[in-house]
């Protein structure tokens, strides 16, 4: 694993859901990205114990955190809790592109 | 603090050091920016126990991680594991805007 890297060799299109990748990882922190199509989402879900983060790269997203939701395009950030629930809906007319870092690693 | 955000709310210049601010923050990981006018630099440190992400917002940063250096501009990643030294040099012509992640969260 390079300790350098540009998000667009970490992109793709999932055929039904939504695509992911793993960019880095240790047991600290997973770094990666999520990729939705318009209108595919990430339904409502949480991670035990483990804080995400999501930083709008490209696109026009629709996050719902504990039930708050806000509409974020690029530069925005929504910060998922250890435990809370959260999803994201792509609502804009091409691909939304998430940079992403869950901690602790998930399992 | 609000699960939602924009980049923009939370940069800023530095007088005579880089600026730094803290977006999101829990035991497991610190989100926030590093800010870098035109010639600042952090010097080659290091984070006991502690990876780091940067992700360049704006700007042409060299970065060296693990006496490796590279150069990177706007969706460039750079990830320093726990205990290896790395520091960057903004050696573009505006701010180096970085959004940075560090797990878990620094004492």
């Amino acid at each position: 694993m390079s300790n350098f890297t540009h998000y667009s060799e970490h992109v793709g299109a999932g055929a039904g859901r939504w695509f992911k990748s793993t960019i880095f990882l240790s047991p600290n922190m997973l770094v990666g990205m999520d990729c939705l199509e318009p209108g595919q989402a990430q339904a409502s879900h949480s991670h035990a114990g483990r804080d995400k983060l999501y930083y709008v790269v490209e696109g026009e997203g629709e996050f719902t955190v504990a039930g708050e939701t806000r509409r974020l395009g690029p530069g925005g950030l929504a910060w998922a809790p250890a435990d809370m629930a959260h999803g994201v809906v792509n609502v804009g007319p091409g691909r939304l592109t998430l940079l992403i870092a869950m901690a602790p690693e998930p399992k």
